[in-house]
């Protein structure tokens, strides 16, 4: 008999049923077979859309969650409630009115301020970064619209977010402590489409928040041109966005139970989004990868430990959901947290944060890994947003499994993100590594209590 | 003297002016410094923005080519009034009201109807392409809205507009005579960002207009997974655009004197856009491609033919500048015709309409070409919108310099139709090629009447 004939003669009676492989391989199942993380990105996607928190929608996907975790067979599936602070979009333009009248693609920022109806007319002033808009002086700033520009690139590891994000992130607080009207930033984000991104930004207390609103990179850059020829730049800004006070919220927990009392494995992803698209890579695929993973150990036998999934509420608008959690169990025993909230692009990288004695739980994880094409990093992991606050309550262990961002910030808080930037393949790829994790840290018996030096 | 050495002493004395080449190559030296074809690009979008046809922004777009083509030195610069029927967009939204309830991204077509400011609410019947809307009885769609589907993909010679774009040429009208409410449509691109395509539709005498809109293609696919889960779908749509009635629009038109009375070239481009972008690659790359070519030409010495620049107005809703062209110039002889409006990115075919007796023109040109990466194609060259009135007129002879349409329909009627798409480098390609053409078409003194049989 040829080795071939033998293969097929083998795949036959496979196919009848009529033998069994000795050893189900869930990793390469993932990797070639898993629908499970598609399934729920598609279904979250199509059947709730953009689930912004404190809204509706966040609820209806509460509901769909609590049933598609149900339906797939978890334990101990149920929401768990919390109020929030809501802030909801409202109408959005910008127009240059002098000296080349033309529109301009912008969105507001989360907690931004509103104009009146009729809008905002201002002369813009402008910054090439946050660091001039803090060294400008007070009155040169005064009833005008900040225009604050920056450098960011895409990156593999996302490291330009942080550094140049901070535009963002406190740009506005910034200008309105110096009195400005209004300010526009050129959006914290990597594509050349007319869709800006959104994203939260904060005022502190006591400073009155002021219209903000972000450009898409190619209205920045126009808007750039037009202020280089030298005349003052006059800009109509409607932004009308409101606060509508506490609103419902909530995490959606489910769990793979353990055949022991060791401490769970808490592995999160978050279940709102952004408004303006349908939150596929951000963080449907979060949400996929994990629960799809978990399953996968589940399908192999029951673990040591409980696995904990936690599809955070509310994370995009100041992790409340982390927050209600970490407050909710903060008393309950942890033995390590891990989050999936950067896209749906392949892992490449994994970062431990582990006590010394499991030196070759790390070992033995980067090397069933490395087929999957992740190398080991070299500084610690530092976890997730919603796994932050649980994190920081009992100082756990922490596995990161990182993901490729050298798109992750063209889609990122944009209508953009919808399904079809999923890449099958690669989501894959993170099911099959975040199943070879969760099968072996689930099953490790041994503590994972830092050493205090940690 | 080494060989290098020469060559450096006659860069020196040329850069000190102390000597002139014998020949300058004007076609080298579009190619690698040409800067007014950007400069044209850059100055349209940045200081005129989108320009619709028959809007105060096509006026002053008419106002800034008239100072620009002046500045540049050409002859007989003028503008050409005529009136058009104006239509402009209103408020638009789309969002799905059952089952899923979720927002949609759309935008009007060009002639759409209109609804009610509070919206049109009506089930959606879905068709797979523009036949099956055709094939579908009356009584099925009376009062729904028709969402038309397509299988439009990227080609370099753009044939798949041809091919699929009938869901937006005709589908409109064909919906409203078999009573649809409304009618939406997958837009005619090939991008997957939350950008629909605009265009005009058109709705035949006695057919009364409705509301006819674009989704972008994410959309478009989200709808149809939502409508394949087997439950009726409600749609709410707000289209509110208007007619606004006959209003001033123009050619702009300019020259490069010929040293002889033989018939004119006529080149074009058109100066109107949609206003959802900045018309940057349709169509200011195109005007600037045929400027900086003339200019070249120009530079070299008087052509013995007269060179005709045609900065056509109105070309996107009606073709109405290339229509004012053809009257008022019907009697006066043309010898042949180009366009550019297929974006800036470079030229890859040269088509032909010549007459037997010039066969060796088109021999000399193809050799002038193929140096630029081009090949000659085997069909006759069919012309471009604008300069099709006048060549149907005189039965004139083509030369089509064909362009990469690989990317064209991502951007085309898009708000993403902005500077940051035009790659220099492939636009410097296209004013070679077109500057290899009109060196040697308008220095050609046999006649270009076609034969009779053409």
């Amino acid at each position: 008999m040829k080795k071939t004939d033998l293969l097929f003669t083998g795949l036959f009676l496979l196919s009848m049923g009529l033998i069994t492989p000795a050893i189900a391989d869930p990793v390469h199942d993932a990797l070639y077979k898993d629908e499970v993380a598609w399934d729920i990105v598609e279904g979250l996607t199509t059947e709730v859309g953009p689930r912004q928190a404190g809204t509706e929608a966040e609820t209806r996907a509460r509901i769909w969650s609590l049933a598609k975790l149900k339906m797939l067979g978890f334990d101990n599936v149920r929401i768990e409630n919390y109020q929030m602070p809501t802030w909801v979009r409202g109408e959005e333009s910008a127009e240059v009115l002098s000296p080349f009248p033309q529109k301009l693609a912008v969105t507001a920022l989360g907690n931004s301020g509103s104009t009146s109806a009729n809008g905002l007319e201002a002369e813009l002033v402008y910054f090439d970064n946050l660091a001039e808009l803090q060294a400008v002086d007070d009155d040169q700033l005064k009833g005008k619209i900040a225009f604050v520009n920056h450098a960011m690139q895409r990156t593999q590891d996302g490291s330009s977010y942080g550094a140049f994000g901070g535009a963002r992130f406190i740009g506005p607080n910034v200008a309105a402590q110096k009195g400005a009207a209004a300010i526009v930033i050129r959006s914290a984000g990597t594509d050349y489409h007319r869709n800006p991104h959104t994203g939260n930004t904060n005022f502190e207390t006591g400073v009155t928040p002021i219209p903000a609103g972000a450009l898409s990179l190619p209205d920045a850059e126009n808007l750039l041109r037009m202020i280089k020829r030298g005349k003052p730049v006059m800009l109509k800004l409607i932004l009308t966005p409101q606060n509508i006070g506490m609103q419902p919220s909530g995490n959606v927990i489910a769990e793979v139970k353990g055949s022991t009392d060791l401490p769970p494995i808490v592995i999160a992803c978050h279940l709102d989004s952004w408004d303006l698209g349908t939150g596929a890579f951000d963080d449907a695929a979060g949400c996929g990868i994990i629960t799809a993973a978990a399953l996968k150990v589940k399908e192999t036998g029951m673990p040591k430990r409980t696995i904990r999934l936690l599809w955070a509420g509310a994370e995009e608008v100041g992790i409340w959901g982390g927050k209600a959690y970490g407050e909710k169990y903060k008393n309950q025993p942890h033995a390590l947290a891990m989050e999936s909230d950067f896209g749906a692009d392949r892992i490449w990288r994994v970062d431990f944060k582990l006590p010394v004695s499991a030196e070759q739980l790390g070992n033995d994880i980067a090397a069933a890994l490395a087929p999957l094409g992740i190398s080991r990093g070299t500084q610690p992991a530092g976890g997730g947003a919603d796994v932050g606050p649980i994190i920081a309550a009992q100082n756990l262990a922490i596995i990161d499994l990182q993901q490729d961002g050298t798109r992750y910030f063209d889609l990122h808080h944009t209508p953009d993100d919808t399904l079809d930037k999923v890449d099958k393949m690669q989501l894959r790829q993170n099911v099959a590594a975040w199943t070879a994790v969760l099968g072996l840290v689930a099953n490790y018996e041994g503590s994972l209590a830092l050493d205090s030096k940690l």
